[in-house]
């Protein structure tokens, strides 16, 4: 298969590019690296980045590991501030799946990304819950709505071993995975049958 | 208690008033109709109506029961159409979250609305799904988050009886709940002891 990967060059898209990179062609787009480069906010450079990465042959698959989040208390939170993974991490990932409905091959899939904090909160984490959350319904809904045999899911993964440095303080006592487990989800995505699910790497 | 209902208007938000009505003193808020009236999606008019019906004293609970969201095929829906729900329904619901956790009294409680399609999808109803997820999620991560014993709980509804001349045809084989059944709910939420819940009513 030729599997479009937005986030690629982040800790779990270079997990999930190794890893379907195994069976499968792999074009990287990233904020800045990657083949190619795209704001997934602005749906416009999404249906750019299909037509132009697409040209030498259509995708079967598409996966997105990227967004951004705001963390803050929610005696702080503005509306302004919810917007960010609103826009980000939600919109952008729903803008993917809008325009690869229409230019992936019959039988394509489309893979998401939430996170443990949609079922497990986190201090500061409301907008967190609230997207992932979002990406879980969304799945839902648009797995029946969608034609020619395309599949959608949305992985939901804990923290990355890899990013303990980061992220640590912020999942103390959550149990952190390996990016190449959380890799395998993404695989049960794109290479099985299913559709409309949340995998949970948790 | 004092309990501000916003949504006091409509098929749920009235069933609601009725109920709470049997133990509590409602200050009713519609779009038009109701004691006051507010737009949501405003967090300035939301901070306006938490001043103004709260001058003869503070509120004890908040429930809405309001907010718009699109149908559409998803083949159809662009992203000017996820912004409807996403700035009626969750962040107007948010927005009165963010007041209310300065405006209401130490112990007091924010109940909100999502509704079945969150986990149980029907055809076109990608945003609401979305939508009601983010909701159940939201709530999830504020909850951890509120200070002063303040609580927030959501609603999920499925399809009203009262509702089913506009409704039924987008829920054939769901079984519809009797407005003052799904009201019970809003209580458990408002009277009862419990944070961070999605109270199905399905």
């Amino acid at each position: 298969m030729k599997v479009l990967v937005i986030g690629a060059t982040g800790t779990v898209g270079s997990a999930v590019t190794e890893e379907l990179g195994k069976r499968h062609q792999i074009v990287t787009v990233g904020g800045k690296g990657g083949q190619y480069q795209v704001d997934m906010a602005d749906i416009a450079q999404v249906r750019r980045l299909f037509t132009e990465a697409g040209k030498s042959g259509k995708f079967d698959a598409v996966v997105v590991t990227a967004g951004v989040l705001h963390f803050a208390p929610l005696a702080e939170f503005t509306p302004e501030q919810y917007r960010i993974g609103l826009d980000s991490k939600l919109m952008g990932q729903v803008n993917v799946a809008l325009v690869a409905q229409e230019h992936l091959n019959d039988g394509g899939s489309i893979t998401l990304t939430s996170g443990i904090v949609s079922e497990q909160p986190i201090r500061g984490g409301s907008s967190a819950s609230m997207v992932n959350s979002a990406l879980e319904g969304f799945v839902r809904g648009a797995a029946i709505d969608l034609r020619r045999g395309l599949r959608i899911n949305v992985v939901s993964p804990t923290v990355l071993e890899e990013a303990l440095d980061t992220y640590g303080p912020f999942f103390i006592g959550f149990e952190p995975a390996k990016g190449s487990r959380v890799a395998l989800a993404y695989s049960r995505s794109v290479d099985g049958p299913q559709t409309g699910q949340t995998f949970r790497v948790w």
